[in-house]
């Protein structure tokens, strides 16, 4: 297997999740910033345009950074990232899902409209990148309340909804500088748990 | 268990969902346009104030609809809708989250954005209505794609991937008409997909 990849919040997840797991695999760049991943050859691995893609050994692609790991949870699944019983399963993804949707993808797009990162290739309303931020910052609360009742996002254990969290709130602290927005990150449990997160040898 | 709900595409996914199982559980009505899912007592079953929310006999509350969907299959494993093997568990999810991600989260936004349906509530800004209405087309192109290959979007088998799917390119025909926009859904292999999918008793 290969990982077509490159420096996103998106691979980076798929990096801690390998780490999490002892899985080593061939990694091949993709140049985003030149629209390597627009060009027919890449769209061929992944007609989205995105990065991760995993390329399997039979030459299948499989993009999508939470389906790439679901897939390595399957070949390898101890110790798990997506739970073990019906309830911890469900309430996994529910979080994981609320971290992507609720959260990061609100604080992308306030990053890509504001700043206008890929104007060469996407139109940008700066002012919906402000409604945006202000609703990132507006859903932290949620995760705030749910760390002051456990140690990991979905309970005791630490699953992909902290993995896909802790990478997407590391990434909003370089948003808040280069958007010149605020999502107030420095709240006490999020912070507690972001501590407890990061210093993980898979954050590193 | 019972499910707290309203008339959106995400409750009928779940609805859909469990007629392909044959589940049937109370349901709630929650008032959405008098906003009584933005209430505390709501708020308590689910902090993000969207439905549906399913409520299990212990009292504790699961949201987010794929995730509702997942602890229904651990459940009720049979027939499949998430997959058997590693390879069609990884590749549903993906087309799941495209059918998501690149189509419905645009083509919803485009309609909030445009219609200002919930502008009691939340800012438009109708130019980026536009940019998603345009993206939201652009995308339709890889299903499009796609369904030459195959009979369902994740191959062979019927998934939740063309459930979601389903309700979403049925919703977004209502969408074109509200906030006049073109999605171009009339395209020969969607339409011939969405008329297998849509002539099934669990739609109806």
């Amino acid at each position: 297997m290969r990982l077509h990849e490159a420096e996103s919040p998106n691979a980076r997840r798929v990096w801690v999740f390998m780490k999490e797991k002892g899985i080593d695999i061939e990694r091949v760049p993709v140049d985003i910033r030149a629209g390597e991943n627009l060009t027919p050859e890449y769209r061929a691995k992944n007609p989205m345009g995105r990065v991760p893609v995993l390329e399997l050994d039979d030459g299948r692609f499989l993009a999508e950074s939470v389906a790439i790991c679901r897939y390595l949870e399957s070949l390898h699944p101890a110790p798990t990232l997506f739970g073990e019983d019906e309830w911890e399963m469900a309430s996994i993804e529910m979080w994981n899902r609320r971290a992507e949707i609720n959260f990061a993808m609100n604080a992308a797009s306030a990053f890509r409209n504001i700043t206008g990162f890929f104007k060469d290739r996407e139109t940008c309303v700066p002012e919906w990148g402000q409604v945006c931020a202000e609703e990132a910052k507006s859903q932290l609360g949620v995760f705030e309340e749910q760390l002051a009742k456990s140690d990991y996002l979905a309970g005791d254990r630490f699953s992909i909804a902290d993995i896909s969290m802790g990478v997407f709130y590391g990434f909003a602290g370089m948003i808040e500088k280069m958007a010149q927005v605020d999502f107030e990150l420095d709240r006490p449990n999020l912070k507690r748990w972001y501590e407890l997160v990061s210093k993980r040898s898979s954050f590193s």
